[in-house]
């Protein structure tokens, strides 16, 4: 794999111009949520979860397709995931006219699962990551098939990139910009592009504490593998970082914070309350970070949040908000 | 009350910058939605659900408060409501420091009663309609109170207006546009500013089946009361249509259909899965239309539709939508 080469960002934008969805941007000011917002801080919100299958992970997964040669495009792809990417590389792949293999966990959210199936993807579902990375192994060897993988391809973080472009150009300038990491290639794409466009733009990144692969991978100076992952966050549940996003990352990532699974769900209630939005955990992370512990360094500052990406059943919102509150509003 | 001036729907948007929120405008392409769409039509919607207490409503609120002299200001105004006027009026006095009191059927949803307390109003439950009108003719003769009126006050349609003017300007030109029709003050002035401003789109309104006071006006030439209301769309249920903004609809809606229940309990359970929005069921009248009884006629148009707004709790949401199937596309 080739370096990452932030001009080349601007050719992945002209790729995926009228493909992808330029999700919008809002700003969080309506009287619905104002009461939660920091003091004096400005927020703008980009809603990512309105991009096709709903979520970021579409845009890598284009040009993860348009990169396949002939011969590829004839035998197919496969990958792993939870969920989001698996939606994302289906529908890049039917679009293309491409066969798509996705293997999931038997765990992910059957919301995901039956989306999958309704993209054309073939679907192998096993007993955890300990069981795809085999699986693929012989998928690669019996069908040929090119394997994608969900972070950690160039493919990915220019993707990435270019959302990170948009929230550039579609926010006023901001003096901090707050992003959920999973694996490391959103905010390794995004931040390379963030870093570019606005160079004095504070970038943070957040992690469930249950699964806080980069924070430990940047402590370490090394790509680091979790024992296990704990967190309903399941679209941030990778559990390891890797080299090639987790270098970009560090280029241009200021500072990583963890956050409890609590605090997600709380925010999943307050979006529903607040901005009529269904967000799965990992849709929250970004801007309950914002609420909650960056709180007082948001103040009267212009903040970019993201909302990632939303692909929930009813039964799994449910059972993660029955015990969430509604964060007090600090009157 | 002075007639519609079209030239001041101008003033109306200059008064407003920066006081209400320039919603988002999103094309309905994204791959969760686009086996539902019409044949080759692109359809675009404005999200005006993340308005100031979720709906247009603060739009002419805001106006209504402005539009107050100094004695009115100090004595407070009050206004019957089923809820998303109540909370817009609430919201825009408490903003100016003026005292609202709000009159709700005692069968509102508890979220929008809350609501209305949390933003400062006093909240006077009565036995629907029938018991309203007294009350507010008491509050108004007791407490000398500026009445507002939910749909029929030229405040109202200056702010419709000013949402139908960043329609046009933040859509591609349409062929088509279908709003929601509960009083006609919403449908009046937001029809006025895309005639003036898009004189060849085509203006299409949807009522309810169990609401259709706007309909039955149209056909008789004259402001029909209906005897009773049946719809779960609380925000269109509007029992008459009244003189001024019927005149004014007249002037630019081209057409009137109605709706069952049945089709916006679908298109809640519709938008829940493919934009994760909770809709109350007002908000999905005017996309359901174009997925419904509309399909045909878009087929190949560029059409606008209108999320007007939503306040639902969890309980509606799960009572209406329990019984919804989600509309099969049409493969």
């Amino acid at each position: 794999m080739t370096d990452f080469d932030y001009e080349r960002i601007a050719d992945a934008r002209k790729a995926l111009a009228g493909r992808v969805i330029r999700t919008p941007v809002m700003p969080l000011c309506s009287s619905k949520i104002a009461p939660y917002i920091p003091d004096n801080a400005e927020l703008f919100i980009k809603l990512e979860l309105f991009q096709h299958t709903g979520s970021f992970k579409a845009r890598g997964s284009c040009l993860g397709i348009d990169w396949l040669d002939d011969a590829q495009r004839q035998r197919g792809v496969a990958g792993f995931s939870g969920g989001n990417f698996a939606l994302a590389l289906a529908w890049a792949a039917q679009s293309a006219g491409v066969p798509a293999k996705v293997v999931m966990s038997k765990t992910a959210d059957p919301y995901r699962i039956q989306g999958c199936r309704d993209l054309g993807a073939e679907v192998v579902l096993v007993d955890g990551i300990a069981a795809a990375l085999p699986m693929l192994d012989r998928i690669e060897a019996e069908e040929g098939r090119r394997i994608l993988h969900p972070f950690n391809d160039m493919n990915m973080a220019y993707g990435a990139a270019t959302c990170g472009a948009e929230m550039v150009e579609d926010m006023p300038p901001l003096d901090m910009v707050v992003l959920p990491v999973g694996g490391g290639g959103l905010i390794a794409g995004m931040a390379a592009a963030i870093r570019k466009m606005s160079p004095d733009t504070l970038i943070i990144g957040v992690e469930p504490e249950g699964a806080n692969s980069l924070s430990r991978s940047f402590a370490s100076g090394r790509p680091e593998t979790l024992d296990s992952i704990n967190t309903i966050a399941d679209s941030l549940g990778a559990p390891m970082a890797l080299a090639e996003s987790m270098t970009l990352a560090r280029e241009n990532v200021d500072e990583l914070i963890t956050i409890p699974d609590s605090l997600m769900a709380d925010t999943m209630l307050l979006m529903r309350h607040t901005l009529n939005i269904v967000a799965e955990p990992a849709c929250t992370a970004s801007l309950g970070s914002v609420l909650g512990p960056l709180r007082e360094r948001a103040a009267g500052k212009r903040v970019g949040v993201l909302a990632c990406g939303s692909n929930i059943g009813p039964e799994r919102f449910e059972a993660y908000t029955s015990g969430a509150r509604m964060p007090m509003p600090p009157v």
